[in-house]
């Protein structure tokens, strides 16, 4: 539903690609820069920008998408799993929302196709948002001011999770992060990078990282499993993708996460289980690559990673209407 | 620490003030305009509005300044008392922010002389935020990029938690709601309210609602004892001032609340025992005002309610810097 730059589509589909912009090609490298988008349905993603902000689509009127992918830190809650419905636990560490369109698939362990289906899930979810689809169509329909923009976007003024969820995967369409002191380095620009952060890529380039964390995203175009070389020690039961497939094969296999703004989405892995990026760093050496890299080896790749931080979500506080004597009340404390 | 405009000023001091604006005077109406503000240091107002939306001054990293008084929803929660730390239920109704600064006091009993002392309470209460001072500066100092704001507001880069709140005072300072239809009429166009609106106002101030609910904020000026004719029914244990000045005549004394933005600050009463702003209107009239309001005249106030909606807060969503490893975990689940 986004139209993307022609220069971002043609990226898209490979990785040696020829770059439009001027300045010195970077056709060999495995990584390529991120294009701001334009929402073919502004209006779509305005609407969706309101969902994504209102708690009212959550049980207690108190968590919305932005609680969990906070878009003032990175996208993500910075909490090793979420907080849901009476304080409850998530069972996994909320990816961030940013670049999230380009994943091949959602949630860690690609169990939704798209955006779309993923939105649909933690408002129903009795440990996320605790509410039914049911319900937040009513809340979202009892308010003329809403329903207004459906009717503008849809065509008709009717309410649906559908639509509901279409709206806020527009808008998440939108949340990418162009801009960063990579992508200008990419771009042409060779005094983007010191040279910390030069040797920092080529150390990721050189040790295999980039095997999985590739393309635009720096990952999310894969699923590979957590512990390739000696097994992911953590006290998370999650499995990853056995849980969709059924295959024993896919145990703790999960999507490989982005690393654009990583810097911002701490903490790391599905369980959260490393809290800074050094530690991160060297876990996934170790386990994923039987490397152990040396103090300034991990110092030297985090400076790269710091470098994948992009301009953030730029736009004004939306301003929600106000329930009314129809709009079903939140029951926070039910 | 913020000036306002003239006009504004002179008005504060009078309730027969003159007005400045061209049209009609107004100049014996009970309620003033408000007119934006601009912050004296708009620097100090944006590092406030960052640490107003930053929940790393929780001990959860979780609940924000905005997440009771969410600034989408008209400076409140929506909910009858607050969610805090690990979903405990607060004691009262969270006020809004919205022009709170024209407020006698802050809280409920006006515990706080002010909003920077306000400011203050949430973060370290057990109940709310439960960090401490000592933590949310430490958090805060963790970071050069709020480091460098401090130094260039206050000179030094010290984070001290005079300094976090007197920033965040400054920020709430700006957020008043000019342009409602009400300050319209006021300003002397005379087809800003309808019919029902105007006999709306007229039943408000023939009846003495007026009496406390006056001035720019529409209240905000007085303490008054709720349940003058007749108790207020509530299994809510608050009693208000009583428990600041230990005097048994306090006892529930309460600040009477701003209208302004009422239609977007449901829940109503220190309670939020009032769903509706119907609901509330029949109540005040019965026990403060020993009326029975018939359901058109009910109809009518409410119709004057909804009029003192003015502009909502207009801004960019604070993008706020990441933790590092110097910062202090937050703690969501301890």
């Amino acid at each position: 539903m986004i139209k993307r730059t022609l220069t971002v589509s043609l990226l898209s589909l490979s990785l040696g690609a020829m770059f439009a912009s001027a300045g010195v090609m970077a056709a060999n490298e495995p990584i390529q820069p991120i294009k701001a988008v334009t929402p073919e349905n502004a209006d779509m993603a305005e609407l969706g920008k309101m969902l994504f902000f209102d708690p009212r689509l959550s049980k207690s009127g108190f968590i919305s998408c932005n609680s969990c992918h906070n878009l003032s830190m990175g996208g993500t809650d910075n909490i090793t799993t979420s907080i849901g419905h009476k304080w409850q636990q998530g069972p996994i560490n909320a990816p961030t929302v940013l670049n999230s369109s380009m994943n091949l698939a959602q949630f860690w362990d690609g169990r939704a196709k798209d955006l779309k289906e993923q939105a649909a899930g933690p408002i129903a979810n009795p440990k996320e948002m605790a509410s039914t689809h049911e319900i937040a169509e009513k809340v979202v329909a009892s308010m003329p001011q809403y329903r207004e923009r459906f009717k503008k976007v849809f065509g008709s003024d009717e309410v649906t999770i559908d639509r509901i969820t279409t709206a806020i995967a527009q808008f998440e369409e939108t949340l990418v992060t162009p801009g960063s002191k990579f992508d200008k380095w990419l771009e042409g620009d060779k005094n983007a990078l010191n040279q910390d952060e030069l040797e920092g890529y080529n150390l990721f380039k050189g040790s295999g990282c980039v095997q999985c964390h590739n393309g635009p995203a720096v990952g999310g175009s894969s699923y590979q499993k957590m512990g390739v070389f000696k097994p992911y020690e953590t006290k998370n039961p999650a499995v990853g993708r056995m849980d969709v497939t059924g295959n024993e094969a896919d145990r703790n296999v999960f999507k490989v996460p982005t690393l654009r703004n990583i810097e911002l989405t701490y903490p790391y892995f599905h369980d959260g289980g490393a809290a800074t990026l050094e530690q991160a760093v060297e876990t996934m050496g170790r386990i994923q690559l039987n490397r152990e890299f040396n103090k300034d080896e991990v110092s030297k790749i985090v400076a790269f990673l710091k470098t994948l931080t992009g301009d953030q979500p730029d736009f004004k506080l939306p301003i929600l209407p106000p329930s009314n004597n129809d709009t079903p009340r939140s029951q926070p404390y039910e």
